[in-house]
């Protein structure tokens, strides 16, 4: 099924041995992040093998032009790609002019080692060369959580066998390219470059959109701690430059080479402040020196585990597995600076594009609601309102027109750069998602000032998208919402897709109530809001309607919600009785066969009951979990979080366990056969809620917050922090009950187990 | 609506008056073709306009690497092209050292000539240079029908003011590219490049497929009749080649270029003999000389316009129109090779690629059986014999198994080569159409031999296919053909299109008549075919299960089958309440509005029914054609041919004549504004079908042909002539009745207005 070759350990991720074919998923699995920039656990010398080079800055993108085979009315004529970075890395390095490379070196020990619970990561190896010499390695890199625009590496090379003539020339590169690109443009030009003493720096723009980054590096060099002077810097080509160093190292002497480099980024400082910036920082790590930042650095990740941690005993696997998922959470994104987002690779690959997909509202709000103070989410709304005249653009390019808003499918700077008809046009129901988000965030932090600031007129544009949207249909006497591709993106073009005409009369509604309620609550608000949207009663008359007539697919015989029109058409055959030899599917089947088949990519109805749970029953929920799960294939990473909780709430423990273990472990154990290409960031969060939704069952019901907690048997307890409308409330659950506990912050009414518990400091 | 230059005559299609944005239209417009080469109208002097520069050889082809935004499972790896070939044509031309070019000069009078009757076209302007010199140019052009590797031009150049310094340089140049490249590679090599005397050869082959193409040229000079001597060969680059001549010409003089050229094709002559047989053709040519290559080709168009014509009295515009049709059908395919086919543009442009698609079984089979010897029809049919085993290749690649055959939507060599999810995988109906041929070529022809041959085979294949391709729903208690695409583009991905499982049903049903006729009539064949297919009993028990058992959408109420399932949930607004503005919807539109709307692109429903028209009743046609041709948009060329036969079989003549004019006038018009890109070469026999099947009604019953006719009031009468089972039938169509004779052949009957008529000589 996988390639589990990571070593379980409560706080470390571990690979010991050296494989060249997996060389590819641990520079995935191993990658760096501080929110603000990112890399992949790429060597620092010279690598022959297949690897893939990634380094990444945040909100650094490029604008690549569309390709396609055929061009679609409607399509974006650009795709935002987030960008490869020029390398701040790269050391290299010869050893008795032999150039040092794993590909070609015979590797005696190699062992990597992310230490997550610092951010540090270390990679060993010792190796023998063509000409007999032992050399060991040790490399030591991490990327300051604060300030975020430096990174720093310890690079040791030990000749183990005999003396040895080394080279070695740390350097900065901007001669880099993406994988991904379309049409192989660069997307970098090179501004400048320069050295200073023992530093040097490439200023750099991207092409099209002017970003201006200013890649540095500061080398300094010790034998034996006798530190040794670098060669003046030499310019290798015109996007690269470094310091060489030539020596004689003896048997058993340690060759060390401390690197500072970053990126300072035209987002944070004026483009001539860049370079001054970057001496800055340099200057400041300098001082501190290369253990005072990793001291600073572990103090600075104490904090995030402070409130984010789970600890999981019992399980060490599932324990690795849920700190893994949330360190990586938080290296994608920190919640800083409302023009971020959290993309589906973070900093860990190129694959996909864009920043932002309906993951964010979807998945991940309610981990940084539960983890970070409140600004943190109000972040990820503001970031949707800023895109708000963008998604009123968006739907303006499909027909829509009177400030009707469609959020993109997949976006940068808010303008949709996907392009597949069946998912950018018609994968409509995101807009639905960023609808929830702000109920979502309402509830849970208790904040009603979004709402009349921001949130009011985002719920207006999606209501208007909806209500244009919905058509009326004389044969049913309803609405009905034709030519759509629902969360399964394994059926394209339906009508009537369950969950999407579901949440589309929720948000009608929801709009109608809050304008309501900004009337009463925030009337200067409400006037604005209605002036600069020009709202009439006769339009949210309209949404009534709408929401009231539309029509939802559903088989009288069975008692079932139907996932679209027609479903009931197809060949039931329950995902279980498929060869495995066909599976995935998606890598087996044509597209069209996996179309007209039943199979479900990811949760669909399900996930209609699990946002809007308090609408349906329980026994609703267990006769739609049994009926759809069976044929439910789970070749999305968003499917198997749902499926745990949905589980979990049913008292389907063993399900609920392997689904936990699907999505925890997704990456870490490569179920999906895909990590070389990047991690599954937002599908990470889903984890999360598997957890604190799922076994630990909390909901938020009004002002309380509720748990109902199941915990999978292969567990003594699990235990975390949560925040909660501005309290800090520890929680442990164990086989013999929850205990919730307030750390800090007001009072507050929590609910275990059907029983009211007021909780106070 | 559209642009209607050209001045309507019974056998000239002429232009007169120069403007820039007309040229590339009237390149496609005026293009030569003789069923093995072709080209567009392209100046033989240097444009620096809009231009679109394009000579092709039939059957030579490229793989180009397919190109896709987003790649689906089954997508073929390349996608053959039509490819531009190496330009014999042109003709450098400076005056006074000022490179001639009608972008640049002042155009005093410019008129294109493309005689229909003969195949010749002419070019004259008269045009003012900087210097002020006036000039006068007369290029004629033909490509012989007979060799039809040669080709012909006489370019005469006149100062009309004042004597000239000109210098001419003819050249062949084997450096081309195509515009609908996807990576930009380059499509030939240039193996050999030569001189002889006054002739030059260029050896090209094109890249992965071999194809071998000799390009060569003569040329022979003329002052007033005095002629010239050419200079010796200059070669200006690694792919060109040409003789220049540089001299005096005075005022008034003819300064008259004579040049031979053309192709040597690979596919007709092994490598070595390319320039022999190259060499062959000039002797000939030169042997006969311009007047005589003029001549000889008139005599060879007669040959065809004596079966083909069709005159129509009372409407030049009409009569102009069919002919150009006529005309153009002729120059794209000619029936001589079953290797080759009918382009969708022929030889007019480069646009869609492959040269083969349903069209040809669906609307040019009639015209090619009715106006040529059976052999032409039944090289049709072979082509896909011949390709039946890439057939069933490509419906393994999307899981079929046991020699399902899926015929591809687009073709070169029988490989599918079209990458749209939802018409290469999902436009399956293709498959019905080239079952419907087999059937519509042995009613027309009476030739019972193709079956037993050939044909059994195929439709074996594609009974298989529908077998597998159908699914049983348990809701209905029906077999359903889920996720289609059918005629009508407009509509994906939906389920049970009407004609698509009616067309299913059929083939099911005829398949097996054919196996057990072939078991009768031919025993040895049917032995033969039952062991190399496998054909079980059991199997032909499935067929007739799923046959009988196919559901077909149906509406009680009112009384309509209905184009595929959920239809009536649509908006149901028809097409004249739509805003002209937003005409036509596929340039208006993003594809989402299009897909949800009703809108129809080209017959559907109505394509059923005109094919299978002898299983539905006069009111079943008039109650759906007035149902569904208000939703139609007519946005395919294949869409108003249909429509105006069954307005004519309803008497809906004055709606029968508008489609008429909008088939036959498409591209003379431009109706759907991109003539520039080429001409609709298989919607012409739509065309062609629309007199005969339309206005002269007439169809095959059993073993007679009837005519029902209805012509236009704006017509006095039309005749043509028609094969019809080895007769040619001379048919005078008028209001007051219609007259059939029998020109030549054995006697048969015909059903004239209801009444019986043997027709003898």
């Amino acid at each position: 099924m996988n390639s589990a070759y990571i070593i379980p350990d409560p706080w470390h991720i571990i690979e010991d041995g050296f494989a060249a074919e997996r060389v590819m998923s641990s520079e995935s699995l191993f990658s760096l992040g501080n929110g603000a920039m990112g890399q992949r656990a790429n060597f620092e010398e010279h690598y022959s093998g297949p690897t893939f080079q990634g380094s990444y800055v945040a909100g650094v993108y490029y604008p690549d032009k569309t390709k396609v085979g055929w061009w679609k009315n409607g399509y974006p004529e650009y795709f935002a790609k987030v960008i490869n970075a020029p390398n701040w890395i790269g050391i290299d390095l010869a050893v008795n002019d032999q150039t040092v490379d794993l590909a070609t070196a015979k590797v005696l020990s190699f062992r990597r080692d992310l230490h997550m619970k610092t951010g540090v990561y270390n990679r060993s190896c010792n190796m023998v060369l063509a000409d007999g010499l032992e050399l060991k390695i040790s490399a030591t890199r991490l990327l300051m959580l604060d300030p975020d625009q430096l990174g720093a590496i310890r690079y040791e090379v030990t000749p183990i066998n005999r003396a040895a003539q080394i080279q070695i020339r740390p350097y900065i590169d901007a001669g880099i390219k993406n994988q991904d690109s379309n049409w192989d443009d660069p997307f970098w030009e090179t501004l400048g470059i320069q050295a200073n003493g023992s530093r040097a720096f490439i200023r750099s723009k991207t092409l099209k959109t002017g970003f201006e980054v200013c890649t540095y590096m500061q080398a300094q060099l010790w034998l034996d701690n006798q530190e040794q002077s670098l060669q003046e810097a030499d310019q290798s080509s015109a996007h690269k430059i470094g310091f060489s160093h030539n020596c004689t190292v003896g048997q058993g002497q340690i060759l060390r080479l401390e690197k500072l480099g970053g990126y300072t980024v035209g987002l944070y400082q004026p483009a001539d402040e860049l370079m001054p910036k970057a001496q800055e920082l340099m200057d400041w790590a300098s001082a501190l020196g290369f253990e005072g930042l990793l001291q600073h650095q572990e103090n600075a990740w104490a904090k995030i585990w402070e409130r984010a941690d789970i600890g999981i005993e019992g399980d060490v696997s599932a324990q690795q597995a849920i700190r893994f998922n949330i360190f990586q959470l938080n290296q994608t994104y920190l919640g800083k600076d409302p023009r971020l987002n959290i993309g589906p690779k973070g900093f860990t690959g190129e694959k996909y594009g864009g920043s932002t997909y309906w993951d964010t509202e979807a998945y991940c709000l309610p981990f940084y609601m539960a983890t970070k103070n409140q600004a943190v989410a109000r972040n990820l709304l503001t970031y949707r309102y800023r895109h708000l005249d963008r998604a009123i653009e968006n739907a303006a390019k499909l027909g829509f027109h009177s400030g009707a808003a469609l959020y993109p499918m997949v976006t940068m700077n808010g303008e949709e750069c996907h392009n597949e008809w069946e998912i950018t046009f018609e994968e409509i129901h995101r807009n639905g998602a960023i609808a929830f988000a702000i109920y979502n965030y309402e509830r849970y932090t208790g904040d009603q000032t979004y709402m009349p600031e921001m949130g009011l007129e985002v719920l207006i544009g999606i209501a208007r998208f909806w209500a244009q949207r919905a058509t009326y249909a004389k044969s049913k006497e309803q609405y009905v919402i034709l030519g759509v591709t629902g969360p399964n993106e394994y059926e394209n073009n339906v009508n009537n897709n369950f969950y999407t005409n579901y949440s589309a009369r929720w948000c009608l509604t929801y709009a109608k109530e809050m304008v309501q309620r900004t009337a009463v609550q925030t009337p200067r608000e409400h006037k604005r809001i209605v002036e600069k949207t020009q709202l009439s009663a006769e339009e949210i008359q309209k949404w009534s309607a709408v929401a009231q007539g539309m029509y939802l697919p559903y088989d009288q015989d069975l008692g079932l919600y139907l996932q679209q029109d027609g479903f009931l058409d197809k060949e039931l055959i329950p995902v279980r009785a498929l060869d495995p030899a066909q599976r995935p599917i998606n890598q087996n089947w044509s597209w069209d066969r996996i179309l007209r088949s039943v199979y479900i990519k990811q949760a669909d109805v399900l996930q209609g009951f699990y946002f809007f749970e308090d609408q349906f029953t329980q026994e609703e929920l267990a006769k739609h979990f049994a009926y759809y799960e069976p044929f439910t294939v789970h070749e999305s990473s968003l499917s198997s979080c749902v499926h745990s909780i949905q589980a979990a709430r049913l008292g389907l423990m063993d399900q609920a366990y392997d689904f936990y273990l699907r999505t925890a472990r997704l990456d870490l154990d490569d179920y999906n056969k895909e990590v070389h290409e990047g991690c599954h960031i937002t599908s990470m969060a889903g984890t999360w809620m598997s957890i604190v939704e799922g076994f630990g069952g909390m909901r938020v019901v009004g002002d309380q917050l509720q748990f109902n907690p199941k915990i999978p048997s292969q567990w003594t307890r699990y235990r975390f922090k949560i925040n909660f409308r501005g309290s800090v409330l520890s929680v442990v659950v164990q086989q013999s009950g929850t205990r919730v506990t307030l750390e800090e912050g007001p009072d507050c009414t929590i609910m275990v187990d059907q029983e009211l518990v007021p909780v106070s400091a």
